[in-house]
């Protein structure tokens, strides 16, 4: 493995060894020494950042998490966070500035040179979270009329400031894209060979500004390619999105399903604060209080008719779980198809179908089985019915709910995750004690 | 967007236009025939992929859903199944042929020539979740003392086979993987230039074949890599990684994760019918049926002490929506953070005492609150008391059991995800129901 470990950063700082910590920090991987930072004190990240050449400080600001980040942003000389920000790609650029204080931003801006600080201006208009806002400006851009030779001189002058180059993109002589070529085949082209002869075209993938991020990466996953150019409405070649950012989008929309499906926030993963971080899940739970309260309101009212069939209510724990869990099945597979992309168009009816006939199938078989227990236990064919249906319906209701609230929540525009948590649950709280209590009581 | 849709597909097949649906075949991105194919019958599936030449089939074949995929190596003659395999890359005709049956696929196998047999022969033998079940043979491998021009010659020989080339290995005369050069370094460079000259050493990253296919994608983020060399254990080149293979494997493990916390499994994404569905589900909710009796049970071995306190009752589904709802956040954040790497080591018990601190914080407001709630609802300080004290300590209990659950899971190895859906929930119905109706009796 590249680097090694940063283990040993701790030790070193606590015994003040500068020497032998910047000659470890020579010996790492950045990735490998934002990883060991991250678990520091402020003063020292700041520390060890400061010991750190321009480069490889630009790369550890990279992969380090938001909230390290800000403590070198605050902590670290203006001069040296210029530098560092200088070496960096545009894209990584732009976020770290987008991060920081208006102050300190227009102060890094304002030293990074004309240039530079007119791409990350650039950049920072876009919407983080689409094609735009992902994508960097470094990029080896030909013409169709350039020979193999000019192209590779145009590689040559550009082979500093691109970091990684598999592809130049072809436009015409407007800067609309036309096209792309590989390395591959500029290598083994004759050199007067014109652009024109190599072009891949139409070029695997080509992305909207405006794109959202979740479309982008399931474009690249269901094309398969490592780097896809950027065009405005007119066509024109803005910048490049790589496969590397892509794989932290996939990341990052699952890591906020999860977090929403449990109801919280992928604000959690920035938080250190337990009081924070109860804070951010607290408001999802007042669903689940505010249910309770209705549920507690319900069991009030029927309790006349409860008291006279105390075996109804033993069973409300046993109605409230498995209805709750069918639910939660059907509204997370939803929330999870909804989100890749595999629901979309008419798959969505298809599914919402699919759903009800196999929650129909559970309702029915675990409504027997209970009404054989409740019956037996009871030695009541009649408490035995009325547990049965009452717990047959409540099941039905609750998967109904649970499939269909993700496709509500996405029509007006809410996250569909949000409707899979909490909310839900506690819809289906009230609702399947409703059905319960009232046929049960019916019935018995 | 490249290709386009592939809607206009099924309007040709009905009309019987095998002239115009093989033009508008030729015209779509493999993707998009893929795509569109899915939902298509076994017949009309089959009819269109033998439609299309040998390459694109292939491209289709890797694309398609393996039900989909089933269905044509059922129904294709068998000669053209293997000129489809035989343009495939090394893992994904391995990936095929291990879903043939074992009839097809020696005939397959005995049909596409030694050599390529041979490859998938020797692929097969890799776990498919792991670095060698990812990897595939073609790439371009060179000596160190190789010039540029002879690197050239590898790379002209080999541009046929290896589809997309980035990157040429450095090995020694023994096969062992010493580094790697960029094509961009090799196109820049002299043509006397060598290798050693060039190499990246130690490469970005280098994956030993039997390593976990999760393990393997979060190196992948860290690293920002795009392809990586796979070796065995004395350090020899076998193959390669390609980044587009990660964000699958990045998806399906999430995919996984989803499937499980909702207490079912990923299979459903290649099961039509709903019965089978319904049967990855039940297993699952079997738990909840269970919890259920002992639920009933316990309410009726407390009937004596709750009707005298019927109020206590009419909180159950309170109590049990709450603590449970708290207890599944902190178990699918728990989850989540060991599936993505972030919760490793040292962090682990970290976690856990910071999932404490919050849910303390959770379970006293919550208890305050349903104190001032129940005992104003029913003007009694002493139930009031009753109610917030034991929900606050089964909100306590449950949250403890979401968050240790699946580090327990993953200490005697089985996947932490089957801990946060119906298995803890359960539990937590138990427990969580068990404290209450003790702690409530005991005090009202």
């Amino acid at each position: 493995m590249s680097g090694g470990s940063g283990l040993a950063i701790r030790p070193l700082l606590e015994e003040g060894k500068d020497q032998e910590l910047s000659e470890l920090l020579k010996s790492l991987h950045p990735a490998d020494i934002a990883d060991a930072l991250e678990p520091l004190g402020m003063d020292d990240i700041v520390k060890v950042v400061s010991l750190l050449d321009n480069q490889t400080g630009a790369d550890v600001l990279v992969e380090l998490n938001s909230q390290a980040r800000d403590v070198v942003a605050q902590g670290l000389p203006v001069e040296r966070l210029t530098g560092m920000v200088q070496e960096m790609e545009s894209d990584d650029a732009a976020d770290l500035v987008g991060d920081l204080s208006s102050d300190t931003a227009s102060e890094v801006l304002s030293n990074i040179g004309s240039e530079d600080s007119e791409e990350v201006r650039r950049l920072l208009m876009y919407d983080g979270e689409t094609a735009g806002g992902l994508m960097q400006l470094e990029l080896v851009s030909v013409l169709e009329t350039d020979t193999v030779e000019e192209a590779v001189g145009r590689i040559r002058r550009m082979a500093e400031e691109v970091g990684d180059i598999g592809h130049v993109f072809v436009v015409d002589s407007l800067g609309a894209l036309r096209g792309e070529v590989s390395l591959k085949d500029i290598l083994l082209a004759g050199p007067s060979d014109t652009m024109a002869k190599l072009i891949t075209k139409p070029p695997g993938l080509v992305l909207q500004a405006d794109e959202d991020q979740e479309i982008v990466a399931q474009k690249f996953q269901k094309y398969d390619v490592k780097v896809a150019p950027v065009v405005d409405h007119q066509n024109r070649l803005l910048g490049r999105v790589t496969v590397d950012d892509i794989i932290d989008v996939v990341h990052e929309e699952a890591d906020k399903d999860f977090y929403r499906l449990a109801g919280s926030s992928e604000e959690e993963l920035y938080v250190k604060s337990p009081l924070r971080t109860a804070g951010l899940r607290v408001p999802w739970l007042l669903f689940n209080l505010g249910g309770g309260i209705i549920t507690s309101l319900i069991l009030r009212a029927f309790q006349a008719s409860l008291e006279k069939t105390m075996v109804l209510v033993a069973f409300v724990p046993m109605v409230m779980s498995i209805s709750g869990a069918v639910g939660s099945q059907s509204a997370t597979i939803t929330v999870r198809g909804l989100a890749t992309g595999r629901l979309a168009g008419g798959n969505i009816l298809r599914n919402l179908g699919k759903e009800q006939k196999i929650t129909s199938i559970i309702a029915i078989s675990f409504g027997v089985v209970i009404a054989l227990i409740s019956g037996s236990l009871n030695r009541a064919l009649h408490i035995g019915l009325a547990v049965g249906l009452s717990m047959a319906a409540a099941i039905l209701v609750s998967a109904f709910l649970g499939a269909v609230t993700p496709v509500f929540f996405k029509t007006v525009d809410i996250d569909p995750a949000m409707a899979s948590g909490p909310v839900v649950t506690s819809i289906n709280d009230v609702v399947s004690l409703l059905i319960y209590t009232a046929v049960g009581t019916a019935l018995a």
